[in-house]
């Protein structure tokens, strides 16, 4: 090694060895005559001082970032110059050599965390951003966040399996990224948007318990914080139900958080999706602040005010908010408009408890009277509402009930909070949605999970004649209102498979063409099983508080795909187009006629 | 969970206690009114014997590989029907309850090690053959490997690190498999060969010590033993020399030995590229055995004999060999033309020391006198020589030497030997190899490991004005005749990278578009750095005493690249090929005149 210490670990107790550093120039000072440098290494930093000769003279070449080795004699530092914020605050290294293992020209930007760099600058030179303590920092908990989940795992009798990732393209919702296969001119391999298929036959395999942490691959339009590849845990257990599989996922994800010294209560509370929605209008609540969502579609049955004669009405109420100015409440009707609503209907209660604002007007005398009730309003509050159907008016509402909690300070940011989301809707119409998966061109249904997700027990009989009504085998796990894993329970058997297909507009021809490999596996005794998937970026960015994805992955890609880095993807040659085989044109095949006479 | 013990687990002092259980039914027996199966899952195999009543019908309808849920009662076996070679042979579960999980069809192949099954049949139905003791056995052991290797290198202070797999095409050697990047017409991913590139930014980027179990791809031409994709445990560390990288990889290799009960005795031994060509014919050589080749060069100075009058000269003696049949010594010119040899002398060595042979005739009276002692051969032995260029020939004759071992049995199957490769030349000549790497069209040289590999310190000053001498700063480890890892010290400086890169013909500008972002990373203090990869499919394969590598691979390609399974790769629809922007065309630029003239 060209060192023998780290600087990180210098104490007093070290006074007077002789030690050899290497590491990066932080900082240099020149106290007239005297030479300070702060050298930093991944361990931590060190000051060392240059007080004269050669190795003085040596050190007036220094800038920062020249990466340097030092020997030098551990001293303690002379009373009042200790600098409590470091751990190596009460020792330097005087030198006694210095050798410039490396220059560095000048910088586009400090190595410093408190000044702030364009993100495109800090890509295409990420080699520099990662030597500040923050990005550094994200992307050593992540691997610590992968060994704490390893090790639960592996504890458990898990097997980790790595799964092919030039594979078959078999749309299961978003685009896939393909590759041109060279020896097999106009085939095409797909790179994985999960390792789904492969893990259901490694169950069909009789591997009982998989984990992998897995790359994944989504050709999707890059919103702001989508990469075209992730990484996501993924499990799969034998023999299970849906409880057993939570259990493993609460295991692994309390292992995660006491990395950040927070412990998770297990198990962890679970709500229905129905209940998700109607109490807080989302599928991933944020259960950090308790506003709930009140339902008023009977309480405004018969009402005379034409927009609240809908499917369903509700409201949500802000506290205080009846203060609002005019134009803070045209606000929320442009807030409301960007989220494709015609905007929020509101009233304000008056210190007398008197209704203002337009709606109050529209409704009945009635409905005036008894509305602060009905809501949990207080004289001073301001009242949201949504009237349309249901999902769609539930999820505006549940978007202001995060924005009341945002603007009030509602939310504990320090506060961690989790829960289970079970009993989701089996299928959903595809005009309702739009991330149809395998289905059929013309379906009504699509799978809201994915078609491999089995009905729950007891609706195993009824999922095909009443779609709607059907509830799936699956489960959500939700941190701070964010969505950091789901799975569920597969099918595991051909013909509900077959049922599940059909019900998705796939006919039995496609689904042989698309997914016979997987029918005819589970046509040789496939036990049942289920699993989950953590999604690995998202985990990290919460536990690191980052702001982005892109904080917590060590090449991330810019917007569009793109890494301003090695500035991938590029242009290729028309020698490699060739050679990939991408403009192969089939030989025609023989006329039928000629072909199929026999000669 | 749908079980509460494992087949396997049960034992004598269970006897008594109620259990439920599930599996599969790996053999199914009727005594007379009695059925027996062994009921199979991933823990081993326990009996299961239904006596009477319902459970005794049920039984009726069980087939091979049903997969099945029984509840019964331990019961110690009748005295004589113990089984000694099963851990549950002393016990059986008297059945009380049984249910069908799921049925199998008639079964493509018996589920039995002992049966041999063509492989693509094997690859078609994976998911049955891993149903098989061996093949689950060598994914368990994977991820045994993958697990010891990383605790190694967690408690050592590594970061594991995820580096991207869409990235820049920058040909390394083989070639590239390639990506459309839809949100950008025009331009295309490549999949990486290595993270190479990345883990050298990564050492920039002050992380120090990184690791990755990495996926890695070479769209290269099937051979035998190739996979498009596959798995390397990929090490690099800042601030060492090649002492310190081989210390951290033998702790690797010998806690993976130790998985199978083997120690290693370490520091394993190193062998320079020279000796390595000169002694064994090989840069990989077999040390189970220590036959050795002689090199006669100087013996046949002034020899009469035209085929010998060559730049080198050697031989390897086949102890007892002089009592081959000619139609042996006829397959042996066999043997040598089909790996391009024009076919391979010898000489026999008769009882009275007499030369006998082709060969004797035409050398001198004193060159066969002293041939025997030269060559270390006694009566009854065969020597084979070969005679031309050095390199090329002491392959041949390293061959020979294998297959001499082979067929004499001198290579003990059981032993495992380790020796490291080190000081192999930084360059070799470009019409002496097919593996030409970056450099330019038409160079005379091409780096022996890759153009990141530093040349040896004392070559620092005189590489580029002697090429064919340079060293390089690099290793192999090789375990029995198979290269298992390979790594270097790198150029960590802008200068040095450049003159290598004009060695092998890449002009600056070449190296510019190329590797700009790795030059410019350089300029920026990059510390000193080296690593190690270690081929992952090829060790596991080697530790599960497998024969193919397809073995230790879940989902493995069969030749050509194509997966039997899911039948990738596979045509893609018009809609796919037209969204991937594959058949972009740029629009034409506006002439140079009008765009350079300023309006």
């Amino acid at each position: 090694m060209l060192r023998d210490r780290n600087a990180g670990s210098l104490r007093p107790t070290d006074d007077g060895t002789t030690v050899t550093l290497a590491g990066w120039v932080a900082r240099r000072r020149d106290h007239g005559g005297v030479i300070f440098i702060d050298l930093r290494d991944a361990s931590g930093v060190a000051q060392v001082v240059f007080h004269s000769g050669e190795v003085l003279a040596a050190a007036h070449q220094l800038r920062s970032e020249y990466c340097v080795r030092v020997t030098g004699t551990v001293a303690i530092r002379p009373a009042g110059n200790e600098n409590p914020d470091l751990p190596t605050g009460a020792i330097e290294v005087e030198a006694l050599t210095l050798e410039v293992l490396s220059e560095s020209a000048p910088l586009p930007f400090q190595i410093d965390d408190t000044i702030s760099v364009g993100e495109e600058t800090r890509l295409k030179y990420r080699y520099l951003d990662l030597r500040r303590a923050a990005p550094a920092h994200a992307l050593r908990l992540r691997a610590k966040v992968s060994r704490a989940a390893r090790d639960v795992l592996d504890d458990a009798g898990f097997v980790e399996i790595e799964t092919p990732t030039l594979t078959r393209s078999t749309p299961e919702g978003a685009r896939d990224f393909l590759v041109p296969a060279r020896l097999r001119p106009g085939s095409w391999y797909a790179l994985p948007q999960s390792p789904q298929l492969f893990k259901q036959l490694l169950m069909v395999a009789g591997m009982e318990r998989y984990y992998q942490i897995a790359r994944c691959y989504r050709d999707e339009d890059f919103r702001a914080d989508r990469q075209p590849e992730f990484t996501q845990l993924d499990i799969e257990m034998s023999f299970v139900e849906q409880d057993d599989v939570i259990a493993i996922g609460e295991q692994v994800i309390a292992s995660l958080w006491r990395l950040i010294g927070h412990e998770i209560s297990t198990p962890i509370p679970r709500i229905s999706f129905r209940e998700a929605m109607d109490k807080y209008g989302s599928d991933k609540p944020d259960l950090r602040f308790d506003l709930q969502l009140t339902e008023l579609t009977d309480y405004f049955a018969s009402t005379p005010f034409r927009v609240f004669q809908a499917p369903y009405v509700g409201a949500v109420v802000q506290k205080g908010g009846a203060s609002t100015p005019r134009r803070g409440f045209d606000a929320w009707q442009e807030w409301a408009k960007q989220r494709g609503a015609r905007g929020l209907a509101y009233v304000t209660i008056a210190a007398d408890g008197t209704l203002g604002g337009p709606v109050a007007k529209n409704i009945s005398e009635d409905e005036r009277a008894g509305l602060a009730a009905a809501v949990g309003a207080e004289p001073g509050d301001a009242v949201f509402f949504g009237a349309g159907t249901r999902r769609s008016t539930q999820e505006l509402l549940g978007a202001a009930r995060l924005e009341i909690g945002r603007r009030g300070g509602l939310i504990d940011e320090d506060a961690w909070s989790f829960v289970w989301v079970v009993d989701a809707p089996l299928f959903e119409r595809t005009d309702e949605t739009d991330d149809v998966t395998v289905g059929g061109a013309g379906s009504t249904w699509t799978a809201v999970h994915h078609a491999f997700t089995s009905p729950k027990p007891e609706c195993l009989d009824t999922f095909d004649t009443d779609p709607g009504s059907a509830l799936a085998y699956a489960y959500d796990i939700v941190c701070n209102g964010n969505e950091i894993g789901g799975g569920s329970i597969r099918i595991h058997r051909a013909d509900v498979q077959e049922r599940v297909f059909a019900v998705m507009g796939l006919t039995p021809e496609d689904a042989q063409t698309k997914f016979g490999f997987l029918l005819e596996a589970f046509s040789f005794g496939a036990p049942p099983h289920g699993g989950i998937a953590f999604g690995w970026d998202r985990i990290v960015m919460l536990l690191a508080k980052a702001t982005s994805l892109r904080e917590v992955i060590a090449f991330p890609k810019s917007g569009g795909g793109f890494d301003p880095l090695t500035a991938a993807p590029a242009p290729i040659t028309p020698e490699q187009r060739k050679e990939a085989g991408v403009d192969y044109v089939p030989p025609k095949p023989a006329k039928a006629t000629e072909s199929s006479t026999p000669s």
